[in-house]
């Protein structure tokens, strides 16, 4: 089953896998659920650049792999059950930024799913080798991954 | 070095963790993100109620340690850096509802966050066991650790 896949799917079914748990969600807890989840990793994506990129910080293996850690997480949770239709419009915390193309381009928003779990994983596995180098080469890696759905998907501010 | 630390200790250390780093941060952004891993950390808690508590969903592993992954690395994420001195006041995605008890009793405070660190780390490993009565059962103790420090730290609404 695994393998007949493509990678296109497989990050499809990555993004609805919680999708029946959250049948009941209204929109704006929806939005807002997934607005929380990305403030959320964007402070420990912070944390990470403060350290391994600007050196702002003081690099603490603990507290990069702790980030990476919640980043990994988040990426996993099956934040595509929080896509509910027609929430490219509405308000949780503040106004979506979602464009509507988002629920017309399913095979590129699955691509783009799928590499961002992908890399996300990988950030995880680096962050645990204490190597400041690759560290800071995946983190390039991951913001390039959140990118291309902003690029695509985000509303420009 | 650890084996002198008490528990409470252990706790605050745990809180602090990532103070340096959240050194510049402001306010309303600090508030804004500990508002956002606790909704998060909600909304993969409710996951877990619906499968194993309530069933109204069916229950599914991945789905569940997908979730309990969520809850653990967002206790071990540092967010005591968070609660910046005064953030008993202000607004971040809403009004806070810190009560100004939270930076009198740093002691009792330590105590919860360790516990809430503890309950979250024993969630994700019973998570993977895949044995629903033992997750059902963890799952309260986890209830448990969040309501402390909301019965003692957290306005009513």
């Amino acid at each position: 089953m695994k393998k007949l896949l493509t990678h296109a799917a497989a990050g499809l079914v990555a993004l609805s896998l919680a999708g029946i748990a959250s049948a009941q969600m209204k929109p704006e807890d929806a939005i807002k659920n997934r607005q929380s989840g990305y403030t959320f990793m964007a402070w420990n994506m912070g944390k990470i650049k403060a350290q391994v990129v600007d050196g702002t910080t003081p690099y603490n293996k603990d507290q990069v792999v702790a980030a990476a850690n919640v980043i990994a997480a988040t990426a996993n949770s099956g934040m595509g059950a929080l896509y509910l239709p027609g929430t490219d419009k509405g308000k949780g915390w503040k106004d979506t930024r979602l464009k509507a193309e988002f629920f017309k381009e399913q095979e590129e928003v699955g691509k783009i799913a799928k590499n961002f779990i992908e890399q996300a994983n990988t950030l995880q596995k680096v962050a645990m080798t204490g190597d400041q180098a690759a560290i800071k080469a995946q983190f390039g890696e991951m913001g390039k991954a959140c990118k291309a759905c902003h690029d695509k998907y985000r509303v420009e501010e």
